[in-house]
């Protein structure tokens, strides 16, 4: 029996350097603003490499072991499922190079936390910060943290 | 633009009480033998959600604040792409009781990596229990962790 659905699948990397984070002022017209680097899995792509693949497209950095840290998922217009895996990354060659996605901005925690942000990427940081968080849903008027 | 692709959406999830791991006898003819409990996330429905309803199904236990410890996908034969979200849960109420999907038993670390596992489950093993392992990607040939 298909049990399958019609899913988006993306990543989205907080790329840390001691207490520094690193931030895409995204110009993407669906959500644009302060968020993480990030983008689509391709077809046959692990994950791991397609966050790899992503991150040194937006930044030019090569990321080392990236860590899965919680998923974020919500319903498109389509009533599709559209999935962001979130990973963290610590380890990291390169010089930061911006792409044609946004500028890019290291910043505090503490910055972040102030910054106007991409709308509802605020909602997202508890999976990135808080280890008992791993999972942001969005659905019609819910807006779940587990 | 339409980037979806057609993903079947599942969890696993290895529930510990103190050193002892609740382990299923799966008779599932497309994936018998010993693994976790899980099954399929419904449209709609939280990852949260899925798993405790899906554990509470298979083994009569309600599971609370289950944590993502990583992902398996590969593709199925229809080249759709088959995801599973695997959970750790320690902490739970309820007794025991097996339903149709096969029976259960509490067994140590020890005797589950000395059993005859499902096809494949010995290599999901260490996204459970290697924090720096974090997903198990199978694709034609490949058989890889990361």
């Amino acid at each position: 029996m298909d049990r399958t659905e019609r899913v988006t699948l993306t990543n989205m990397c907080m790329i840390t350097d001691q207490d520094r984070i690193l931030v895409i002022d995204r110009k993407d017209p669906n959500w644009p603003g302060l968020t993480f680097p990030g983008g689509h899995v391709e077809a046959h792509e692990s994950f791991n490499d397609s966050v790899v693949r992503e991150v040194k497209e937006e930044t030019n950095l090569t990321i080392k072991n990236p860590k899965l840290v919680g998923i974020k998922h919500f319903y498109d217009e389509q009533d599709h499922r559209y999935l962001v895996l979130f990973y963290r990354a610590t380890e990291f060659t390169g010089k930061v190079e911006a792409s044609r996605e946004g500028k890019l901005k290291w910043m505090s925690k503490k910055q972040l936390f102030n910054e106007q942000l991409a709308v509802n990427f605020d909602r997202d940081l508890p999976v990135y910060f808080d280890e008992q968080v791993s999972e942001h849903f969005c659905d019609n008027d819910l807006d779940l943290l587990y």
